[in-house]
């Protein structure tokens, strides 16, 4: 079975709670939009393309419960989290079908098969950039648990080894919330890929030492430049593969991407409790009378990225812009 | 109070538990040079210049058991750890001094005061370089607990604050062993220097967003060219403050200085358990079938080094050499 973030039936959103994992898999069904949208606050789901597809699904059960406008249904999921940029794509996919007395199922539905059908064109696009790549480096999850499946950084990952190519993928554990070690590692250890979990630290002399090939991460917001937000560390990471030569590539669906923010100077970062840096397993880690700052996303300057896989091709920054603004007179725009 | 990482009393050599720390500051009192060298490998005690400190002692509590012979004590206490230079230098003045049927016990004394003496003047010649930074970031601990007392990073931070200069400290948290969080916040907390954790993967982000003035770390062994080996982590910091043409220091006393390495390509980079990645406070993070690696530092190439703040003064890596050639023709070599 692959892996599925998130799956809907009956009136009812099942999620993969993500906080419980790798120890146990837990089905959290949820009926109500509110549960759905403090479900995606407190990280239940996480990833831009999978809080994309369950926000989306959170429009239906509003819809069904009989007592939200379009509107406001809207505002409360748009209110849980900032940065991801699917979330806003998802939410305003069903809220106009409702709007224009289309069925919000039917709208939430082609949603989510476009997401999984654009991850996995997303792995036909990158394969073949990481054929000659025998060790890939990625950090947080960027897999089916973030996108409903196949991925955005693994989906390459999974196609080049259906294909028969033998990578090995470096994970960064991704602190603080551990994306890396309890997530990306569990869908790679349940596919057999041979992996291992670095401390974030770790990534940079692997880089410098030759034993990284080739970088692949997801996003959570592509601006019109190719700035990009992603989860804290993918900027170091970029930078260091940039200083030692080795590509850097961001994989994701054309919802992650904001034609209308201009440059990352305007992606809203979200800072989020300290404790998730003072506490480890509940336990405070520092002293009482120590502070800490905790934003969970970082953003990179478009001149550290190689190119975008994109579901419809390897995109270089300088490109985007164009790429962009063709999409959004064509039929296929999103 | 200030902070002491150890003292030596009839007989008895005392180390502040720091793994144990900031939870609780538990004395472990030690007898037997085994034990000694069980708490170097063990990290009850670490930072470089406090292993070359404790491992002096524990030549002196060996040559007090009557078993040992000055090589057989040397080789036990060597074998500890590989990568801090300093942990060769204490072992091997006291070796001499014994050897030579001189009083250990003198010549430990005489090291350790070398080495608070010499962090003191770390502290008086990095001031003046901090006084116009208002934001320092730091990685690992290389305070008073990696050297005895001052510290070699923190020393600036503490006699520029003597001197009135505002100063706030990003702590680098210092995955996995949380040695920034646990223990430099520890330090900065007891002397109520204003200061913010952070986990590893936020300096970047703060370092190309203007937060940070200046970034100071200690070392583990500085090579003749100027490479040098720190905290895994210390690379990337160093690339990304270069990035971003931030003030990149590393404070160490002269134990640390290793002229006999001519590169950081010859410096031995100690791997440690996989669990400390793994495990969290004793729980599994990753799946169980997933694997680790996990070094426990890192080679910084001197291109990435703005200056090296030495006991007698900041030292540029392209006049390294030349001083290291000087200092052992002359009379305070050590």
């Amino acid at each position: 079975m692959p892996v599925r973030a998130l799956w809907y039936r009956s009136g009812v959103l099942h999620l993969i709670d993500q906080r419980k994992l790798p120890a146990r898999e837990v089905d959290r069904p949820l009926r109500h939009v509110r549960d759905v949208a403090e479900a995606i606050r407190t990280m239940v789901v996480r990833g831009a393309p999978a809080i994309g597809v369950a926000a989306a699904y959170g429009m239906v059960l509003a819809h069904r419960e009989g007592t939200y406008t379009p509107e406001r249904a809207a505002r409360l999921l748009r209110a849980t989290r900032p940065t991801a940029h699917d979330l806003f794509v998802g939410v305003e996919t069903v809220r106009a079908a409702w709007a224009n007395g289309e069925d919000p199922l039917a709208a939430a539905d082609r949603y989510r098969k476009a997401t999984v059908e654009e991850c996995h064109r997303i792995g036909v696009v990158g394969a073949p950039l990481l054929t000659r790549a025998r060790r890939v480096l990625t950090h947080c999850n960027a897999g089916a648990l973030a996108t409903v499946e196949w991925g955005t950084a693994l989906a390459p990952i999974r196609v080049a080894r259906q294909r028969g190519a033998r990578l090995f993928v470096w994970v960064d554990e991704t602190r603080p919330l551990l994306q890396g070690s309890r997530l990306t590692a569990w869908e790679l250890a349940r596919e057999r890929i041979p992996h291992a979990v670095i401390v974030d630290n770790a990534a940079g002399p692997l880089m410098r030492t030759g034993q990284v090939d080739a970088v692949i991460v997801g996003a959570d917001r592509i601006a019109r430049n190719g700035d990009f937000a992603n989860k804290i560390g993918t900027y170091e990471k970029a930078v260091v593969a940039h200083e030692n030569g080795i590509p850097f590539y961001v994989a994701a669906p054309w919802s992650t991407f904001d034609p209308r923010t201009t440059s990352g100077r305007t992606i809203p970062v979200e800072e989020r409790a300290e404790r998730e840096v003072l506490e480890m397993a509940g336990r405070r880690v520092a002293p009482e009378a120590s502070r800490a700052r905790n934003p969970a996303f970082d953003v990179t300057p478009a001149k550290y990225v190689t190119a975008f896989v994109t579901p419809d091709g390897v995109v270089r920054p300088s490109e985007l812009a164009n790429v962009l603004a063709r999409r959004s007179r064509g039929p296929g725009a999103r």
